[in-house]
């Protein structure tokens, strides 16, 4: 081998440090084509069930996809897969900026980390040879410095993945971040890779991602970035960012208001992409080799963090740090964000932890004793700043919060776990699912927990498509649950599930239908393949990683949205009166079991379907 | 009656200059809607076939739906429907601006104009009173001196529709215009409202529209008018207008140029929306309740046309005005589309039969003999500028080009034909179908000839919809032909024909979903209905209007591509060697007339699917 794969992984034995350099395996990367999908086979054979997420025995996989490092458009990612401290079941996070492609230039596919080193290290790896450095020095350093550190003492040519002091303290939602701004948010994997006292990666890549067809898939790539450079998503994404959504959503009336209390924000105008691009806004930032410049960079301009640079924030950011906690004060959801950025924490399970406290605190579930005097109010911007601090370094009540929605809600009991905002301990991000119906299908079905990336269901739901009005199969109305369409949630978590493995993003995945990508990948690495072969493939990592949670006790019953979702109506603006209703989100996961092939009392994969996704040797493990 | 119309329609003999006052159809208007259904049902009842479009016998029948002149966001518009002096087929056109809205608030939901008035009048309707006037001193006059003599003549208040010089020449693509600068610009009803002698109608409007349920019915529109207002589509158009599209078409390799001989253009990036931007933008404008400023208030600011006024060129016009015709000056192209809106030109078909025009003069089949001395050449935007003119007052060269660019090849011959861009007689819009087959496939089934907004399917097919890599059932890519896919266009254009009926704008359609628009409906008018019956309505108007171009003879043999599509592959850029297949078109017109339900030989409705759709009285016209 091989084309599109660098062929070798580094495997870390971080409790004896030592590094082995092996083969990458060719049927498995035929099977789940990389990233997410080969990193998740490499778990699920290696990372027993049943033991702790933040113990020696879990494994800390990065993997690239054949697609990053080339020059195809916006296929910059790379993935990290490990048992979450979140959910205690399969975690994910993926994340754009130039990481995943340098990590490949350097010669490898992937790394898997093994074990827990008695000693802080960070993993260094110029142009193939790799080593492990004593990196005590590094330890309690934000991500930013820590980067600035490694580059100042070996090199400015090294790109970073690291953490911050959340991860370090294992803050169960602490993320991974590279080039400083960019995060592999999700599933607490930042906690992971602080338990195995690993405070970063650096690498430097130079080396060529050989291509079968280089000529071809020269020319491909730069049709497909044309493409992408040509397309209503960059036009609205070159002038507002991702926050473009948060009108959208709002007009809804599915915005997350104070702990999801409300669908609507008296303070939206504040927090919106113009907003945005009124006050904080500097530049437009992109992720390698992707022509849209849906970043934000930016720059406080006013006020007491005058001065202060970074990017973002994000939609989901914007919400969960603002209006989720009732914030409309801009300059503070920067601050707040560039803080999370710095200790390296998932903006969407902070913020909605803090929101969750807030609502705790008003309803004197929390009280002043337990915050030091604190007054936790919905509101207030520099609150949610001074918790971010607290959260990360897990001082006075950031040390409860640090646990995530989930386990301060088990902890804190009277009635607070109706209105804890997660599913499976992933906390929600930042579109109401009772505005929506199918996008709380989508949260209950992704197997990584409460999550929009995973099928991306509220992008057609919340953003109005044409084929609304013309599929007549399945006559949509987002605001109305229709069994009838989890089809299409299963359709969009297949072919998502291909992007996450190809290392491609998915406002990409949006743009190329699936034969061009095909095209890409075929080019790419030389394997023919077909598009019916293709969506197979990720309908078969699909069921892998529900195969890695129903390894750890997950099951239907798990499929279950917080109870303020099912039971509260929400109270006002454009989806007054709207709920999951329970009854037919059951209706509607039977059908999407039916459509999956899971069995649906338990929604397990059939062994019918195992066999038909070549998946047979996962049935002892589920049908034992 | 009657909620949601006005109940009804004004007759005017324009022989006798006699007015009378009808109750609209209720039977009809519940069966066709109103707008184009409505209209076309009383075409098709009340005109015979066979009979000449310029002639006493054609009717001329303006009809508004039953959301125009409501405050649903986006419903503005009125359809005109005649026999077609370009296709001598049934034809329709419709326009947005307040003509519409001004014209129902008069009192009528629409206007039958029957025989030929012996001298020039104009129609006033004023508040329900109605009357004939003389027109002879504005005859010769151009659409906004019509404007403005009625306006000072009479009052500043009405609203008025007028024909230019070409209609009153009889060109045979003249448009009718309203508000100055919005255009019912296709299929030459211009021509047919200059030959009934008939300059303008001049209406002031004040009767509110009676809603069965004005609560719901505002509460619905404001919430539909909000969402219309949050969406992404508003972004792109508000920021740029139609021409946005130009480089999306452009990247794909689609973009006619010159007379279809190239789907690149050299001087894409000075008549793409950036360019209009920095050239000739003024403000954006937009229709009568409408959120989307998509209209562009222009002025040309430099050279010899310097401080000339008006609005656009839209997305068509600057292609066809512009690149279709090599020309890249986008001073000249603005002013070709002023003279085309102040002569009451369509653009399309003006700037395809000039770019025709060019590519006869190229080859020698038009000669300097035949154009006193002109060189018509490609890239020459002063030339385009002056052919228009001539057009409009048949001078020279412009009385040959007046008949459009069917009869002009008929006549000039020496293989002309095969590169005369027409389908039935009307000429193809800006996307060259070799790049996006199922466009062609459009371009054929469409009733009034070559045209883009009866199925709208160049919208997803060239603009990247995320249901491409979703839809398991039609794997789709844009650039291959898929008679699968041929579904896909049946719906569109069932669902885009409600829309023409409701009085609603096509990019509201692309918004908001089936239910949504029905919701509005009953609201409005009190008929409770169902989604189901609704889109039947779509499919009965579709085939009540094939009927009417069956009973002048169209039948499959007519559904075909101009030659250059079906044997010329395009020669270079993204789309290089692509070609519209006349087998695989055979294909997916098997497949088209399959999922239509129209016998295959033929392209006629079956019996079956006639009674389906409550049309049994049509068999005898059909199948006599």
């Amino acid at each position: 081998m091989s084309y599109g794969f660098m062929g070798q992984l580094l495997r870390v034995d971080l409790t004896n440090h030592t590094i082995t350099v092996e083969e990458i395996n060719q049927t498995w990367a035929k099977q789940y084509l990389g990233g997410t999908g080969l990193a998740t086979k490499y778990f699920y054979e290696e990372v027993p069930s049943g033991i702790d997420p933040l113990g020696p025995e879990n494994k800390l996989i990065f993997m690239t996809g054949p697609l990053t490092g080339t020059a195809s458009a916006s296929a910059s990612r790379y993935s990290v897969v490990a048992k979450s401290p979140q959910t205690n079941l399969w975690g994910q996070a993926n994340s754009g900026g130039s990481f995943g492609p340098v990590l490949k230039k350097s010669g490898y596919d992937g790394i898997i980390f093994e074990g827990v080193s008695p000693t802080p290290v960070a993993l260094q790896i110029i142009d193939g040879k790799a080593e492990l450095l004593d990196a005590s020095h590094l330890w309690g350093k934000t991500v930013p410095d820590t980067e600035d550190a490694l580059q100042d003492s070996i090199s400015q040519k090294l790109t970073v993945a690291a953490i911050g002091q959340a991860g370090e303290n294992l803050v169960t939602y602490a993320a991974i971040m590279n080039n400083k701004h960019r995060a592999a948010g999700r599933c607490g994997l930042g906690a992971v890779m602080g338990s195995k006292k690993l405070k970063a990666i650096a690498c430097v890549g130079s080396q060529p991602v050989q291509l079968a067809d280089k000529k071809g898939f020269h020319d491909a790539a730069t049709k497909q970035f044309d493409l992408i450079d040509e397309s209503m998503l960059k036009v609205g994404f070159d002038a507002f960012g991702t926050n473009m959504v948060a009108d959208f959503v709002h007009v809804r009336g599915g915005y997350p208001t104070m702990n999801w209390q409300q669908g609507v924000f008296d303070g939206i105008d504040d927090v919106n992409a113009q907003a945005i691009m009124d006050t904080v806004f500097v530049e437009g930032t992109r992720c390698f080799a992707c022509p849209i410049t849906c970043g934000r960079g930016t720059e406080i301009k006013e006020g007491k963090w005058k001065g202060d640079k970074g990017e973002g924030p994000e939609y989901e950011s914007t919400n969960t740090l603002g209006s989720m906690c009732g914030v409309s004060d801009i300059n503070a959801i920067t601050k707040s964000n560039y803080l999370c950025n710095e200790y390296g924490l998932d903006t969407i399970s902070t913020g909605a932890t803090i929101a969750f406290a807030m609502e705790c605190f008003e309803k004197g579930i929390i009280t002043k004793e337990q915050t030091d005097g604190l007054e936790i109010t919905f509101g207030d911007g520099d609150m949610v700043v001074a918790l971010v601090k607290k959260i990360a370094i897990r001082e006075g009540i950031g040390d409860l919060l640090a646990k995530g929605t989930k386990a301060v809600a088990e902890k804190l009991g009277q009635g607070s776990e109706k209105f804890a905002m997660h599913v499976k301990g992933l906390e929600l991000p930042a579109y109401d699912s009772r505005a929506a119906k199918i996008t709380g299908l989508g949260y209950v079905t992704a197997n990584r927990g409460g999550d929009h990336m995973t099928g991306y269901i509220q992008g057609p739901t919340f953003m109005d498509i044409p084929f609304l009005i013309v599929d007549d199969s399945s006559i949509r109305d987002p605001f109305q649950a229709n069994p009838e369409e989890a089809h299409v949630l299963v359709d969009m978590e297949n072919a998502l599930t291909v992007l996450d493995a190809f290392g491609g993003c998915k406002f990409m995945g949006m743009l190329l239908p699936a034969d061009e990508l095909l095209d890409l990948y075929v080019k790419a690495t030389g394997w023919s393949t077909t598009v019916e072969d293709f969506r197979k493939a990720g309908e078969r990592i699909y069921n892998l990683t529900r195969a890695a949670c129903v390894r750890e006790g997950a099951s239907r019953e798990d499929d279950v949205l917080p109870e303020r979702l099912m039971a509260q109506p929400i109270p006002g603006g454009p989806a007054e009166g709207m709920v999951n209703d329970p009854e037919m989100l059951e209706l509607m996961k039977d059908a999407y079991y039916d459509f999956r092939g899971w069995d649906s009392a338990t929604g397990i994969p059939t062994q019918e379907k195992l066999r038909e996704l070549d998946l047979e040797d996962l049935i002892p493990d589920l049908w034992g």
